[in-house]
């Protein structure tokens, strides 16, 4: 079986020990362990009796909640099966510019989009290792171009400042934000570009539901963009994207303010005693991160890590040799609960 | 709220008359009304436990599970988010030659794919009003060029023998065979091209689940095809375009033969009983049909029928506007359950 290029594939990990995917403890997908919410297993209980009908193709229900949730009206949003599903079609349009700009280390899925429509990239690197990394942009494009970056930044965690962000919108001709770890962010911290969605034509924005409600098994996400563009991109895919279920788990988990508190105030406790106690350890280094997830840096090569983890613990966390720009000395780890996280500690300490 | 183009929108029927969705009766979309089986909600109650995991993105457990249903290997079935999304994969390759025939009238979605990519489009009629329709081609292609049909055909129901379908494969460069409604033709009867997919590197087929199993709102569909090309179609497209529950509930169907037996009796005495019932009310004319939908032939437009039925039955039937080559005196509805094909021809006689 060929290496994953993502974490949270709990089959391959599975068969590299011969124990069902059940039994692993994933640190390898950031995903929220509190999750999936009540409210959105009820919502899907209720919704499995309309599966013998097709979707709304217009998914008005939905993009009217997630609308108004963010203080926009429906038109502006448009749900997809996965942030991933819109990444392909955000590609697609950066294709048609004449080159795109990518931060790196990138996530694997900017990559895979861009090149699938033969897009042509311009990598640009930054300081992950500084406290507060600075994003600065050489050779500022002359041609038509677009961006894609993410907020947070998937894999360090750090989280980039509007400020930072804003001058794009001047610069490029598409701005694609990624912001599918935001939701993670306190609010009075997140550094979202929603409010300037509709000053900006040429800015789309990217969601999931599916991290922070733990559902990456169901498939929810959206962008955010002027309607013009997401009637296009509506022309380019298929009529019913996202399942009953899904939307249905949308409608429900955005309103569950309950569940909401509870993640707030576990990820306010357990992110920073995971740091500490991987700071802790000797030849480990965490860097900060404004996210649900740890880039550490790691004296030994971080895939033999991995393989001693899962062969010893049955624990899978993320090797990152995905991305290349980080060479073999990082691994990245989601925090999970304060339990399952000292479990990783005392495994950790014990290599 | 625009026209839809396509059957099953209860959303866009319930605003019409202002009622709940679930009051319709939807003779529109060409789904099975025994189901969704008992098999698929159990499958989906069990994998509900797994929604905080990503699904495995090579989908090995369905990909053998259907390979072996049709005497495949593994690598030569891709499973897709519904027949539609592998639809938009389908056209996106046929864009690249030169011309794609189309055989017309011809599924909405075969335009919107192979518009969405750019593909210049030549439209080929046939018959339909005949009781054996011919197919026959003018103006074979001397450039690379593609074709898209269907078999059976929607909305004639016709179905194409292999006989004549077999020569597109020395003729064509790609030739994509959309099965959706293949499951529905008794089994000795069948003419899928699957059995061709091993010689011929430029066949497609394209198959669905969710309408012989009851399941539209789920999306599953798959596509047969060389591995090479399927690889490829997974480079264009996100890592997990099938939900969790549905891979599970794809894998359960296909072994429910008590639910295939269920079918093939239902239809097997409903199909007939509802084309003779139809046949009898003056006005009327319905075609010979291989699939579990019938297409009508009305004196009275069938927008004015679809109205009526609609705000004095609540039962919603396909009014066909969206095939311009059918005219406006056409209309198709899906063979439902004995009873309620009963309630259609009371109310279709009232008028």
């Amino acid at each position: 079986m060929k290496r994953p290029l993502h974490g949270g594939n709990l089959v391959w990990a599975a068969k590299q020990i011969g124990c069902p995917a059940s039994s692993i403890m994933d640190f390898s997908a950031s995903i929220n362990p509190l999750g999936p919410p009540q409210s959105a297993l009820t919502a899907i209980q209720e919704a499995l009796n309309s599966l013998n009908h097709y979707p709304d193709p217009n998914y008005q229900e939905l993009r009217q909640a997630l609308a108004q949730w963010h203080n926009l009206s429906a038109e502006w949003v448009l749900p997809g099966n996965g942030a991933a599903e819109l990444l392909t079609w955000a590609g697609r349009q950066l294709a048609e510019l004449n080159i795109t700009y990518l931060i790196t280390p990138a996530f694997q899925d900017y990559w895979r989009t861009l090149q699938g429509f033969g897009a042509k990239i311009e990598t640009h690197g930054f300081n992950w290792q500084d406290l507060d990394p600075v994003f600065t942009l050489k050779n500022l494009p002359r041609k038509p171009a677009g961006i894609i970056i993410n907020n947070p930044h998937n894999p360090t965690g750090k989280l980039w400042k509007k400020e930072t962000l804003l001058p794009l919108l001047e610069q490029f001709k598409l701005v694609v934000v990624d912001e599918a770890f935001m939701d993670f962010v306190p609010p009075e911290q997140q550094q979202s570009l929603i409010p300037w969605v509709s000053q900006y034509p040429n800015l789309v924005i990217v969601r999931s539901l599916t991290k922070f409600y733990s559902l990456p098994g169901l498939r929810l996400g959206y962008a955010i963009a002027h309607p013009d563009r997401l009637q296009q991109w509506q022309t380019w895919r298929d009529p019913w994207c996202v399942n009953s279920l899904a939307a249905a788990a949308g409608i429900a988990v955005i309103q569950d303010r309950e569940f909401e508190q509870q993640t707030r105030e576990w990820l306010l406790s357990a992110q920073p005693t995971l740091f500490q106690g991987l700071l802790e350890i000797s030849d480990l280094n965490p860097l900060v991160s404004q996210a649900n997830f740890l880039l550490v840096e790691t004296g030994l090569p971080s895939s033999q890590l991995q393989q001693k983890l899962l062969h010893k613990h049955r624990i899978l966390i993320r090797d990152c040799l995905s991305f290349p720009e980080l060479g073999d000395r990082y691994f990245r780890v989601a925090v999970r609960t304060q339990a399952e996280n000292q479990q990783l500690i005392d495994a950790l300490k014990e290599i």
